[in-house]
């Protein structure tokens, strides 16, 4: 199930969408058999991208970031999601820890105050930790309505983790240890931590998440019967590169060279006239800065805006991922808008545009500037009613989204489990 | 949790009510412990009473039958509950028949139309089978905005039940069995029946789920510091009365004097200047006719409204409760209203209030010209945020009904695992 909400699209309903609507009970079981024996990720947001001819994912967050843009009136969905995912984890928790981002940010502070909410409505009492180890006192973030959060230094004994007088059962991160794993979460083998330390970008690979996520997409296109490319940004697989690399860049050349070729016999294929393009991004990051949109290989002759990109500041080598460019047919007040579906549990919660004023449809918009607008719920009279005639009742568009922001969360659980290092001991 | 739901009620919080609003994250733990070790009936509906110093369930209904008075921006959470709780009986679940009450009228169709709805979105074949055995084809609804539904003939093989072409694993009841339980539901071992035929009028007496709640309301009050009667129906036993009983008629004026009395001091010791009252009803149903409230025994004397009532045209005796009556304080445009809190799972999914423009505050409303209000939620301006200065935000006072209609719900757990005439083998 997917809340009905108002997506941008006004455009008729291409086949694709119209096969997801009809099978919408199939859909449903399918997913409730695959998370009997795959265990969801404890929350996620995952950016979509419509072209109109195919739907897919593009990016699986799972330290979201964004539940500040969800609206008010989906609170309710997201705390029941959450004491769905607390019962099955720890029915006896009393009190859970979070663990943020270092970041002051009203944005920020918005979401993390949402996240406190909804543990709290949930029935936990709810405090929030920070990495940061030169924090002596508690930090104060305001909010921008008014009031404000407390973040408190993190307390390590032997075997916990908690705070000063406070011992939580389970500890939420919502840091995505992008520089690397702190020696605090380590060997925590007495507390429930959540997501795991592999879900943290020190071992995620984009290129193995989209690998997951191509087993997952066959699985579902099997059950539709349709090819899944319609649902899957096609992979050109990843290449090392390091600075002043010529080697490495002759290989990124013929990697977007050889993807590209296989694209123009797609768009072929199913005769669409728009011209493929392939992206490189980096492969151990959600860095949206290094994201590269090329429509021809000989753009990475020609230096420029490339030149600088693939490689931060300073960095010596990187891991780049090559990957069909999937563009967005959304537009918000003529802005390009790309669609994220939020999860928690097993449960679609809600979900927003990332809305970029300066970007192309076939660009990042995940970069400075970006905005972000709410969707809400349908109004009642848009509710889709089985047994009432065609066209009376506009369907839940907003289900797509749903149902493919969930595949990729599905994706995310193979990719966890694949990548669990606990794991490996019993293979 | 509890949706943010707005109230006709506009008065001060009193104290009860500040204290179950304070004590969320430890109430919401408790209830997640309770459901560790009890089963939730799979849906309900409660009617409560608030008199203002105390709130209290009145009715019980294991078959709701006012899903059309939910809105439908409530219908999501309806679903997620939905999917929850097929996800724990029967998640390889794939048809669902529902075994709807043989009524045609326009509210009726609009509640299955909505039962349909929620178990379609959560992934399942939904189809309607009735119970009436002189029905040979399938009937139709006509739904009041179009469109209609199907009602169709049962199939009853020697070992399962469905429809033609059409094998259920799971069956919905949604009939009350008040006037028996049919042969066509017995002795269906393959397939789960939902609620239990055990939940049906035939088994379930009034008295025995006020017994479970009261000791229901005692742990919770507990939990609370605070006297369980409070939120609690003070009990005066049950009389068994046949037509023309002049010694059952002086058991019963016996029974309502000793409750009145007892009430009498409750009121005395809490300063309420109200004075108490009684009702009887009728113990294995839920006939709303034959309710009455009496403020003094000798009323039973007088003839008049009551000496019609406690038995049906016909009937030869009947088993009546005796039970504290609780006035409703709550009013929708000067008629009087009581509101009714919708379950699913361990799930409060919305709420609605019955109004009666005809009724007094101590009557029952839930007899013929009672109307439905629904509950909205509560625009987002109005939520309740931590931290933010008190009185900033008004709080969520459907949380309270909600928490009341979870324990009425907690109780009939209980009830059910005690009645349960399968689990008398293993005692």
């Amino acid at each position: 199930m997917v809340p009905h909400l108002i997506t941008a699209l006004t455009g008729p309903i291409n086949e694709l969408e119209a096969r997801v609507l009809d099978s919408m009970p199939a859909i449903e079981r399918w997913l409730r058999l695959e998370w009997m024996e795959h265990t969801p990720p404890f929350y996620a947001s995952v950016d979509l991208r419509n072209a109109g001819f195919k739907l897919a994912p593009v990016d699986t967050d799972l330290f979201p970031r964004g539940f500040n843009h969800l609206t008010e009136e989906m609170l309710p969905l997201a705390v029941q999601a959450a004491m769905a995912a607390i019962e099955k984890i720890c029915p006896e928790a009393k009190n859970l820890l979070i663990v943020p981002q270092d970041d002051d940010g009203p944005f920020h502070a918005e979401h993390l105050e949402r996240l406190v909410r909804i543990f709290t409505m949930a029935g936990l009492n709810v405090r929030l930790g920070s990495l940061d180890p030169s924090l002596a006192t508690p930090r104060r973030i305001a909010l921008p309505g008014g009031g404000a959060l407390a973040v408190e230094p993190l307390v390590r004994s032997r075997r916990r983790l908690g705070l000063k007088d406070f011992d939580p059962c389970t500890i939420l991160l919502n840091h995505d240890l992008a520089g690397g794993t702190p020696k605090l979460l380590e060997g925590l083998h007495e507390q429930y931590l959540l997501p795991p330390l592999h879900a943290g970008w020190v071992v995620r690979r984009k290129s193995r998440h989209f690998q997951s996520y191509e087993e997952v997409a066959k699985k579902f296109a099997k059950l539709l019967g349709m090819d899944p490319w319609l649902i899957t940004p096609m992979s050109g697989g990843t290449v090392r590169l390091a600075a002043d690399d010529r080697r490495g860049l002759e290989s990124l050349k013929a990697a977007a060279d050889a993807l590209l070729a296989r694209l123009r016999r797609k768009h072929k294929e199913y005769g669409i006239a728009d011209k493929p393009f392939v992206v490189v991004k980096a492969d151990d990051g959600s860095r949206g800065a290094g994201v590269v949109s090329l429509r021809d290989a000989a753009e990475l002759d020609s230096g420029g805006r490339w030149a600088a990109s693939p490689l931060a500041a300073g960095e010596e080598v990187r891991e780049l991922l090559v990957q069909e460019g999937v563009a967005t047919n959304e537009r918000i007040n003529d802005a390009v808008a790309e669609p994220v579906v939020c999860t928690m549990d097993r449960y679609v919660i809600g979900g927003y545009y990332r809305v970029h004023a300066g970007r192309r449809a076939d660009e990042n918009l995940s970069s400075p500037g970006s905005t972000f607008v709410p969707l809400a719920f349908a109004p009642s009279h848009q509710l889709p009613r089985p047994g009432v005639a065609p066209g009376a009742s506009p369907p839940n568009r907003f289900y797509m989204y749903g149902v493919i922001g969930r595949l990729a969360m599905l994706a995310a659980a193979y990719e966890l489990e694949a990548t669990d290092p606990e794991a490996e001991h019993y293979d």
